[in-house]
């Protein structure tokens, strides 16, 4: 089995109102990058949330009273603390200058995926898609291409670094569920579920380098199962989750 | 930037002293895959563990009363059960019929990285490397490629389904530090460290298909930064862990 990645490089900044499938359609063919219904597609969150206008202008924010405690004790940003807040439905951790925290899409990721930096300078930030599937969706059927997942950069417990994963997905199963299915010795695998979003979006990490501005790369050959895939099918219902 | 991951898809079956990086060579020749410093090879923690012989006959085991009164519980086997004990250096969380523990390398996972799949059948079970650092390195100098990852498949909190993660590293470093570099904005990137290693494995376990049997796959075109990483660097330390 083989697969290609390879990054688009020709991208232009994505502002507010651009339609992102037709800057990644444009950037391909001119970099002569087929896109076709084998081709997964990886976009990162953050061009999505600079075209659907998911910025936040930190000028315009009053933070709270907690907001202004913590940013005091952390030296940090009220007004971005105050957003990260606004972003939250739970607090998962908060703990030496960290908030990690779960979205209002149910993702657990610091900061609750508001961001800074690649933001078009100044005193913007972004905050995560309003609906990550939807955008997915959005790009996949005005590229044509066989599936599309938005990848957002998450750090993970007892584990060093970022990786990146899939928040928003469409047009295959995020997760691969081979139970039930044998190993070459004819054992059940009892609990292999493969998050392939996930692993789609890490692969895809590896060409998006950040400080390269690559927002988007182009898998082929990756087998996937059709499907309505989602990002929430990667959050874990909180019944099953011991880290509540 | 362009990357190639190809499964091997001739390795035969692996078995207690055989020389793992020897059969890569072989089936790497017969496939026509070269293989040079500009490639990073993925092989799979379970033929590590087989050839290494770290593998545990079950009938061998005599359960402590803890590891059977938990299998009665839990309808598990408590040989199983006691091996996975014994591959503990802490138990982080012990809920539900499941063990997240820390082993004896630092590594938090599920049953301690002990696993009945793919094992050869019967009543065996392999354990993780003893040092799969030292693994990589023995496979990355007797193959003369650029870099080696032993890896192995993973559950996360909050998030569902596994992923692969490197727990073996030589010839890069297994993080790579980008704070102090800047965005394009001039924004220095205040906290963006990537588990290169990591994202490495999850591209690789792409193509290695658990049920198919391909434990080793080939990656050409990722960037690294050579070096003299370990698994090791991608444990966070206790004191950097807010999930201890």
């Amino acid at each position: 089995m083989r697969i290609g990645i390879a990054a688009l490089t020709t991208l232009p900044e994505v502002a507010p109102g651009d339609d992102v499938a037709r800057l990644i359609r444009e950037a391909a063919a001119r970099e002569g990058e087929p896109i076709d219904a084998g081709t997964l597609v990886a976009v990162a969150q953050k061009i999505v949330s600079k075209a659907e206008g998911a910025v936040v202008d930190l000028r315009a924010v009053t933070p709270s009273a907690f907001a202004r405690q913590r940013a005091e004790e952390w030296r940090r940003d009220a007004r971005l603390i105050e957003v990260i807040l606004r972003e939250s439905r739970r607090i998962v951790k908060m703990d030496r200058g960290v908030i990690i925290a779960e979205t209002r899409h149910g993702f657990v990721c610091a900061n609750a995926g508001v961001d800074q930096s690649n933001s078009g300078g100044g005193e913007l930030a972004t905050v995560l898609p309003v609906d990550p599937d939807a955008s997915a969706e959005g790009i996949r059927s005005a590229l044509g291409c066989g599936a599309v997942i938005v990848t957002d950069t998450f750090g993970r417990p007892w584990r060093e670094g970022l990786v990146d994963v899939a928040i928003g997905v469409a047009g295959l199963e995020a997760i691969e569920d081979c139970r039930g299915r044998v190993d070459r010795h004819r054992r059940i695998l009892a609990s292999t579920v493969v998050a392939i979003a996930d692993q789609a979006a890490a692969a895809a990490g590896l060409v998006m380098r950040k400080a390269d501005g690559c927002p988007v790369a182009l898998l082929r050959g990756v087998e996937w199962r059709a499907g309505r895939g989602s990002g929430r099918d990667l959050v874990r219902p909180p019944d099953r989750d011991l880290f509540r």
